[in-house]
C-alpha cells in the first residue's frame, strides 16, 4: 500500500487523501512551479496509526525512499554533510484548521548538521536560533515537555545577559540556550535529544498524527461542525527547508499577483534580501516593495513575473503567494486566492476577462453582489479609532458627517447655504421630507428599519441610523442628550449607516466610486440575467438616479410621497379634514394637476421603460401631525392667545392713564389681527386634533389603508387614476413612449379590484376621447396581504400583473410588526438561531417565499403571461433575488442604490 | 297534447310544469286529503300562450271536460242551478312570487247563480259582497279597468249610506254597488259584464297567463334573481270554491299540527263557524281556539285530527294549514311547513322522532344550529316598544337589566348585596374581571367585538354591548352622558347583546331554557358528529358551565386570565417590573402554587376529559394600567402629596401660635406615615409608567407576545409548565384521570418549539421523580401565525396537536386589525358585497380556510395521527364548523354558551 506520495505524483485534487496543504503542494509542483521538494503522508495513514497506535510497517521504508529522492533532487544530505537537508514536518487535513495541529521546522538539525548550517549561512546566531527553536518545538510536540521548562531557561539566560528583548541575544547566548534546552530534554525524558535524524522524523510524524485527536483539534472540529465526511485524519507534509538568508542572492517575500486594494494589474507585495520570513514579522528591517526587485535582482524579478503568470494562468484568480529565494533559486512556498476589496474584485474581474483568463460568466460569479454596497456608498475609513457616542440600527448604508440640526426647516436653511448637515429627530414624518433632501444623513432616536426615516433614506441612498435609543432629542432646547454628553445644534457628528454607529466630530471617509469597470461588469450581468431590475422611485430626481444605476423602469412609485411637498401637504390636510364629498372633491381637484405633472415627469425620465404607479397606500393619519405634537402646539397657542389678550387689556387701559407706552391705532389693529390669525390657527389645529383622535388605530399596520381607503373614499383613487392616464395622454401627444402600470395596494379579494377596474375603464374612455389618442397601460395589484396569495387565481382574472410587497407580506406572515420586532425580540431570535436572518432584510423563503411560490403558480394558471415582480426591500438582496429568479418572477424592484447589487445578483441567479 | 291536469292526476313533484301551488294541490289530493276538487293548467300552456298570443286550440275543450268532471264530483252546476259551482282561478309558478300575479275568486257568479248563492247561504249581504268583489277583480284583472273607477262608486254609496266602515254596509248597499259596478264595466268596455261563465273562465285564464309578463312580476323576478331555469311561466289553478258560511255546519279556520310556540303536540289554531276566511282577518268576530271544536263540532274535530295525522304522516313536518267546513265536509285548502320558534323546533323534532314520524338524523337536520342561541340566552320580549338610548356592537348575545355602575369594585359590592348590575366602562381591562362576575351584563363605549370586554363576556355567556360610541363615561362624576341624557350610577338600564341596543329602564325578558328535549336532541347529535366539541374556558366556574353544556373537554384555557384575580395581579405586576431574573423568579415562585391549584381544579372538573393549557399569550403590558391612567393617577397623587405637605407645614407653625387647631403628636405621626405611604405609591406608579412606556408597541397585535415572551423570558413558561405538570401529578396521586395538553401560542417556526420542548421534557422527568408517578400529556402548538401554516410539516415533527387560532390567523391573513376594521371599514365591505360575512364571526374558508387546509395536509404528512382543532371564535359558528368537518379537523373549541350550537352543527356537518 502506498502511504507516501512525492509532490510530483500526488493527486492535486484529492484533498481528502492528501489534506488541503498536501494537495496544494502537489498541484503547484505539477504545474511547474518551483516548490521546495517534498512528499505527503496520506490521511489514511493517520487513521491507520490512530487505530493501531503504531505506524504501518512499511511506512518508514517508503519515507526513507522519499528522503533519498529528496537528497538526490536537492543535492543535500539528510543528517550529515556540508549541505544538510533540513525539512519541515507539517500537518494538513482536508479542511483548514489553522493552528489546531502541530508543525515542526528545521528537522534534521543535530550536532553534525548545525556547524554546516552555520557555515552555509555564515550566520551563527541564525543557526543557533533555529536549533534552539527546533529543540523546544520537538521537545514540546514530540516529547511532551511543557513550554515553561524551556521558557525558564531562556529567561535565565536573558537575565544574565541583561537584555529585555529576544532579538538582543547574541549567537553566544543562543548557543548557551541550545545547550540548556538539550539538558532539559535529557532531564525530562531521561534520554538525550535524538541525534538520529530518521528517528527525529519518525517521532515527528507520529506526533503530527496524534495531534489530530488532540483536545484543541477536537474542540475546533466540534465548534466549526467539521464532520468526518468533511475531513478525516491529517496528512503529514515533509518539505525541504529553503533559506532566504543564505547571502545576498537569497531573499524572502509575499506578494499578490495584482493589487488587492485597487485591482491594478501589477505585482504587489514586499520582500527582504538575505532574510527569513520571520524577519518581516519581527519588524527589525523594513521590507521593500516587490517592484524594487526589478532593479535590485532583475533576474529574480523575471522569475517572479514568470511565477505570477503561471499562477494566474492556472488558478484563474488573483493569487496571494509566499516565496523564498535560496542562492538565486526562487521557490514558491504557498499560494492561495487573494483577498481583495470590492473595487479590486470588480476591476480584476473585468481585466481578467479582457486578458482571456476568465469568461464573462466567471467574472460575474466572482464578485459578491452584496459587496458592491461598499463601493456605492461613502464609508468611514476603517483605520479610524473613534469610539461611538451611541449606536442605533444600521438603517441605510453609507456614512456621513455634518452639523447636527433638529428640524427639517433648519436643515433646509443650512443645506441651501452649502453646509453639510445631519438631521437628528426623535422620529421623522412625511412633512420632514425637505429636510431629507438637504441633509447628508439622518439620525433618529426612535423607530426601526422600516420607520419613515429608514425607508425614505434608503430610497434616497442617504445614510441613516435609526432607533438610536440612547439619544434624547430636545427640539425646544436644540439639544440632544447622549448619556452624559450634550450635543448642541451645529456640533459636527458622523454617522455610519452601515453599522449604526454615531460619532462625535468628522471622521475620515472613503468616497463612493461607480467605476468604468463596474459599468462593464454590470452590462455583462444584464446579458445573462432573466430578471429585470426595476427601481422603487417616487420623484423625478430619484428616477434619474435609478436610471443612472441601470434601472430598467420603475417598479414602485409611492404616490403618497408626492403629497408631502410643502405646497401640497396643506391641500392633502384639507382633503382629510373634509366633512363631505364636496369639500374632499375640491381638495382633490387641486391635487390632480400636480399629480399629473409628477407622473408626466416620471414617464418622461424613464421613457421608454415602464413606470408602476401605486395608488395611495398609507393610513391618512400619516399626513397629520401626531396627537402629542398637536396637543403641545395647542397649549403654546393658548398661552400666546392669552398673552395677546393681556396685552390688549393693558392697551385698553393705558391710554386712560395717559401712559407713554400706549400703542398707536395701527399697532392696536395689528394686535387684533394677530388675535384673529391665532384663533384661526387654533381652530384648524383643534380640527386636526379631533381628526387624529378619530383616525386613531390600535394596529395601524393592519388598519384603514391601501385599497380600503380606495373603497371608502373612491374619489381619491379616481383622482390618481385620472392623473396617471392624463399624463400618459399628454406624453403620447408629445411623442414620448410611455408604459404606465396602475397598481392597487393591500388588496385581499378580487372584489376590491372590480370597482376600481370599472373606474379605470371609464376614465380611460373619457381620456381617450378628450385627447383623441389610444392609451396603453397595465392594471395590476400588490400582493402583500396573505389572503391575496390565497386568492391569486381570482386576482389574476383581473390583474395583469402582481407585485409582491414583501415588507407587509413578511409582517403578516410572521405576525411581526417590524418596528416592534426589531427593537424587542428579533435580535434575540437571530442570536438564538430561531431565525437565520432578519426576514425584513433577507426574504424568508421558507414561509413568505412559499406563499409567493403558490401565488405565482395559482395566478399563472389563470393568466399564463402574468407579469410578476417584487417591490419589497428584500428585492435588493442577492439571496432573495436568487429565490425570485427560481420561482420565475419577471422583475425585482428596489431602491436606486441597490440596483447595481440587484443587477449582479440577478445574473448570478440566472447562471 | 295534455294542457290540463286534474288534482287527481297531476304529478305532485313536478313544480316546473304545475307550479308550486298546483303541484301541492295535486299532492294533497292524491294523499287522500279532502281538497276542494279542481285542476291545473300547465306552465307550458302559459309559455305557448305568451308566444302565440292565443290559447292553444284544444285547451278550452280540455278545460270544459274538467269542469264537467267538477260538476260531477261536487254535484254543483257551473253557471246555473240552485247549487252553483263557483271556482277560484289562481296563478302559481315554480317559485313562490307572493302577490305578484293575479287571482280571481268566485268566478261563476252571474245573474243566475247569484240568487242561488243567496238561498244557499241565507246571507244576502255575503252574496252581494262576493259578487261586487268578483266584478271588481274581474274588471281589473281581466278587463283592465282601474280600481279607482270602482272605488269612486263604492265611496259614493258609502257616503249616501252615511257609514264610514265597509262592514257597516247592508246587503241593500252592496247590491246597489254590484249594480253600479256592472254599469262601470259596461261603460268602460262598451259591453256588458260577461254572463257566460265559460267566457268568464277563458278570459280569466288568459289574464293570469298575461300577468306572468306583468311589470310587477318581471321586476320581482329581477330583484330576486329568479331565472327561467328556476321558474318559467305560471300555471293556472282552477279550484272549486267552498264556503264556510253555509250555516252552522260550516266553518273556516287555520291551524298548526303542533303548537308553533312551544312545540307541544296538540292542534293549535283558530276557527269561526258559519264564516268566511276574511271574517277572521276583519276582526269583527273573535275566532275560537280549534280545541273548542272538540265540544262544539265533535265530528268535524275528528276530521280535523284525521287531517292533522295525514299531513304529518306525509310531510314529516309540522304543518301550517287552512281549512274550510262546508255543510259538514272538511276541506283542506292549503298546507305548508309551519314556521316555529326554536323551542318548538327542538321539542317537535324530538317528539316526532319518538312518534316515529322522522328519524334522528332528520331531527338533527331540522333545527338550525345557530337558532339555539335564542333559547340559550335570555332575550328582550320582542313585543316591547322601547327606543334605544344608544346602540353599540352586538358583542355577546343575551339581554340583561340592572343598575348601571361605573367600576368593577362597585359592581362587586352591589352584586354581593344581591343587586342586579350592568358594568358600564369606557373599556375594560383584565383587572376588571371581578366586576364581570358580579354583573348581569357589560356595556363599553370603546372597543370592538374582540375587545377585552367582548371576549370575556362571551366566554362567561354574559350579555355585552361594546363600542357604544355615543356614550361618554365619566367615572369621576359617576355619570354616563348619552347625547342629552345623563345616566347616573344606580339608574336601571337594559342592554341587548344580540342587537347592540341600550335602553333606559327594565324591559320585559324571556328567560333562557335548556330543555330536556334540547338535551335529547344534542345527545343524538353527539352520536353522529365526527368533530368533538371542546370549550374555551379559563376558570373552574367556566369549566363547570361548559361541562353542563356538553363540552367534551377544554380546548383552550387562557392561562393569563388566571393572573388577573385581585390577589395575583400585584405579583404579576412585580414580575413585569422585575429588573433582573432573580426578582422575576421570586414573583414567579409566588405564582406557581396558585397556578398549580387552578390547573388542578380545572383537571378535576373536566376529568376524564382533556384540558388544553395555552401558555401566556398577551403582551405583558396588558397587565399594567394604561399610560394615560397612570399619568392621571400620578397627577392626583402629587397634588395629594402637596396637600399633605402643606398641612404639615401648617401643623408645624400652629403650635407656635398656640392655635387651638394644632394636632396631637399621634396625629402628626399619622400624617408623616401617610406621606411615606404616598411616596411609596408614587414611586411604584412611576416605575409602572416607565415600564408601560418601555413596553409601548406600534402594532401590539403583531408584537412581543406569545412564544416570543417564552423565548425572551423562558422562566415564565417554565413556571407554567411546572404548574401544569405538578397539578397532573397531584391528580394522579388522588386517583383522578386527567389529560393535560400544553399549547404554545404565536409560534412561527419549529425552532421556537424546540427549546420549550426541552424544558418540558426536563420538568417532566423532575416531576415524575418527585411524585413517583408517570405523567401522560400532549405537547402542541397554536397555528395562528400564517408562517406556522407554511411550516406545518416542521411543526408537526414536534407538536402532537395543532389548534388553529382563527382570530389571530384571520387578522394576519386579511391584514385587518379586528378592532380597527370593525369600526372603520368592515361594515362597508359587507354592505358593498366585497366580503360576504364578517370573517371574524364566520370563518373565511376561501382565504383562512385554504391556509388551514394546506396546514392540515402538510402536518399529517409527517404525523398522520396529528390531532387538529380550532379554538378561534369562529369555532362556534355552524358554517365554520361545517368547513372544519370537511377538512378533517378533530375538534372545535368555543365559548361555553356556543357549545350546544356547535354540537348540533357538528352533527349536521357530518350528516
Amino acid at each position: 500500500m502506498q502511504y507516501v506520495f512525492s509532490f510530483n505524483e500526488g493527486d492535486g485534487k484529492d484533498k481528502q487523501l492528501l489534506g488541503g496543504k498536501g494537495a496544494n503542494l502537489c498541484e503547484m509542483t505539477q504545474i511547474g512551479l518551483n516548490v521546495p521538494p517534498g512528499f505527503v503522508i496520506s490521511t489514511a495513514t493517520c487513521l491507520k496509526y490512530l487505530e493501531k497506535k503504531e505506524l504501518p510497517k512499511s511506512l518508514m521504508k517508503q519515507v526513507k525512499q522519499q528522503i533519498d529522492d529528496l537528497e538526490q533532487k536537492t543535492g543535500k544530505s539528510f543528517g550529515k554533510g556540508h549541505n544538510p537537508l533540513l525539512v519541515s514536518v507539517r500537518s494538513g487535513s482536508a479542511m483548514s484548521m489553522p493552528g489546531m495541529m502541530d508543525t515542526i521546522l528545521n528537522l534534521g538539525l543535530n550536532q553534525k548538521t548545525l556547524p554546516a548550517l552555520i557555515k552555509q549561512t555564515g550566520d551563527e546566531r541564525f543557526a543557533y536560533d533555529a536549533f534552539r527553536r527546533f529543540i523546544q518545538l520537538f521537545g514540546k510536540v514530540v516529547l511532551g515537555i511543557g513550554d515553561e521548562r524551556f521558557d525558564l531557561e531562556f529567561s535565565k539566560v536573558k537575565k544574565q545577559a541583561k537584555v529585555s528583548k529576544d532579538v538582543e541575544l547574541s549567537a553566544k547566548h543562543l548557543k548557551k540556550i541550545s545547550e540548556l534546552f538539550l539538558s532539559v530534554v535529557e532531564q525530562e525524558t531521561g534520554e538525550p535529544f535524538p541525534e538520529d535524524v530518521h528517528v527525529q522524523l519518525e517521532l515527528a510524524i507520529q506526533a503530527v498524527f496524534k495531534s489530530w485527536m488532540g483536545k484543541r483539534a477536537i474542540d475546533y472540529r466540534r465548534e466549526f461542525k467539521i464532520t468526518p465526511a468533511m475531513a478525516n485524519g491529517t496528512a503529514v507534509n515533509v518539505v525541504t527547508m529553503v533559506f532566504g538568508n543564505m547571502g545576498n542572492d537569497s531573499a524572502t517575500g509575499v506578494a499578490f499577483t495584482r493589487n488587492p486594494a485597487t485591482g491594478e494589474n501589477t505585482l504587489f507585495g514586499e520582500y527582504l534580501t538575505n532574510a527569513q520570513g520571520e524577519d518581516v514579522v519581527a519588524g527589525i528591517r523594513t521590507p521593500k516593495p516587490v517592484m524594487e526587485m526589478a532593479t535590485e535582482m532583475p533576474e529574480m524579478y523575471c522569475q517572479l513575473v514568470d511565477l505570477r503568470d503561471k499562477l494566474e494562468a492556472h488558478y484563474h484568480e488573483v493569487q496571494d503567494f509566499e516565496f523564498t529565494i535560496e542562492k538565486g533559486i526562487l521557490y514558491c512556498l504557498q499560494t492561495r486566492n487573494g483577498k481583495m476589496n470590492t473595487t479590486a474584485m470588480v476591476r480584476t474581474s473585468v481585466e481578467m476577462v479582457n486578458d482571456g483568463l476568465i469568461s464573462k460568466k466567471d467574472a460575474i460569479k466572482r464578485v459578491k453582489a452584496e459587496s458592491l454596497d461598499q463601493v456605492l456608498h461613502p464609508c468611514i475609513d476603517p483605520s479610524h479609532k473613534a469610539t461611538p457616542l451611541a449606536t442605533g440600527l444600521a438603517a441605510s448604508p453609507g456614512a456621513a458627517s455634518g452639523q447636527c440640526v433638529f428640524d427639517a426647516d433648519k436643515a433646509e436653511l443650512l443645506g441651501r447655504a452649502g453646509k453639510k448637515v445631519i438631521l437628528v429627530r426623535e422620529e421623522t414624518k412625511p412633512e420632514d421630507i425637505h429636510g431629507f433632501f438637504a441633509s447628508q444623513g439622518i439620525l433618529t432616536s426612535r423607530g426601526g428599519k422600516t420607520s419613515h426615516a429608514a425607508v425614505v433614506a434608503r430610497g434616497m441612498g442617504k445614510a441613516c441610523v435609526a432607533g438610536a435609543e440612547g439619544i434624547e432629542v430636545d427640539v425646544v432646547k436644540r439639544q440632544a442628550i447622549i448619556g452624559d454628553n450634550v450635543l448642541n445644534e451645529g456640533d459636527i457628528i458622523t454617522i455610519d449607516g452601515g453599522t449604526g454607529a454615531v460619532y462625535l466630530g468628522e471622521l475620515p471617509m472613503i468616497e463612493a466610486h461607480f467605476s468604468t469597470e463596474l459599468k462593464t461588469l454590470l452590462s455583462w450581468a444584464d446579458e445573462y440575467a432573466s430578471l429585470k431590475i426595476m427601481a422603487n422611485a417616487d420623484t423625478p430626481e430619484a428616477a434619474l438616479q435609478a436610471k443612472e444605476y441601470g434601472a430598467m423602469g420603475i417598479g414602485l412609485c409611492r404616490t403618497e410621497r408626492m403629497f408631502n411637498a410643502s405646497e401640497r401637504l396643506p391641500v392633502v390636510v384639507d382633503m382629510i379634514l373634509a366633512n363631505n364629498l364636496e369639500e374632499r372633491q375640491h381638495a382633490l381637484d387641486l391635487l390632480l394637476p400636480m399629480q399629473r405633472e409628477d407622473f408626466k415627469q416620471l414617464y418622461t425620465t424613464m421613457s421608454p421603460n415602464s413606470v408602476t404607479i401605486r395608488l395611495l397606500d398609507p393610513p391618512i393619519h400619516e399626513f397629520l401631525p401626531n396627537e402629542k405634537t398637536l396637543e403641545a402646539e395647542l397649549t403654546i397657542l393658548a398661552k400666546y392667545r392669552e398673552d395677546l389678550q393681556g396685552k390688549r387689556i393693558v392697551c385698553n387701559t393705558l391710554p386712560l392713564l395717559n401712559h407713554s407706552l400706549s400703542l398707536s391705532n395701527d399697532q392696536l389693529a395689528g394686535l387684533d389681527k394677530e388675535v384673529d390669525t391665532v384663533d384661526a390657527t387654533i381652530a384648524k389645529k383643534q380640527q386636526m386634533l379631533q381628526k387624529v383622535r378619530e383616525l386613531f388605530e390600535v394596529n395601524p399596520m393592519l388598519g384603514h389603508r391601501g385599497v380600503r381607503l380606495g373603497m371608502t373614499y373612491p374619489e381619491i383613487y379616481v383622482m390618481q387614476i385620472r392623473a396617471a392616464l392624463e399624463a400618459e395622454a399628454e406624453c403620447i401627444k408629445e411623442g414620448i413612449e410611455v408604459h404606465p402600470e396602475l397598481m392597487i395596494p393591500q388588496v385581499c379579494t378580487a372584489h376590491e379590484l372590480m370597482p376600481i377596474k370599472e373606474n379605470v375603464d371609464a376614465i380611460k374612455k373619457q381620456v381617450e376621447n378628450y385627447y383623441g389618442i389610444e392609451l396603453n397601460f397595465k392594471f395590476g395589484t400588490m400582493i402583500e396581504v396573505v389572503r391575496a396569495c390565497m386568492r391569486s387565481k381570482e386576482l389574476a382574472g383581473i390583474a395583469e400583473f402582481f407585485s409582491f410587497g414583501t415588507n407587509d407580506l413578511t409582517q403578516a406572515t410572521f405576525s411581526f410588526s417590524r418596528e416592534d420586532a426589531e427593537n424587542k425580540f428579533l435580535p434575540l431570535y437571530n442570536e438564538m438561531g430561531i431565525l437565520q436572518d432578519n426576514p425584513f432584510e433577507v426574504l424568508d423563503t421558507l414561509g413568505v417565499g412559499r406563499l409567493m411560490k403558490l401565488s405565482v403558480e395559482w395566478g399563472r394558471k389563470v393568466r399564463p403571461d402574468l407579469k410578476v415582480g417584487i417591490c419589497g426591500e428584500q428585492g435588493g438582496h442577492p439571496q432573495s433575488i436568487e429565490f425570485c429568479n427560481k420561482i420565475g418572477l419577471n422583475y425585482v424592484s428596489c431602491s436606486a442604490p441597490r440596483i447595481p447589487i440587484a443587477r449582479l445578483a440577478a445574473a448570478q441567479a440566472a447562471l
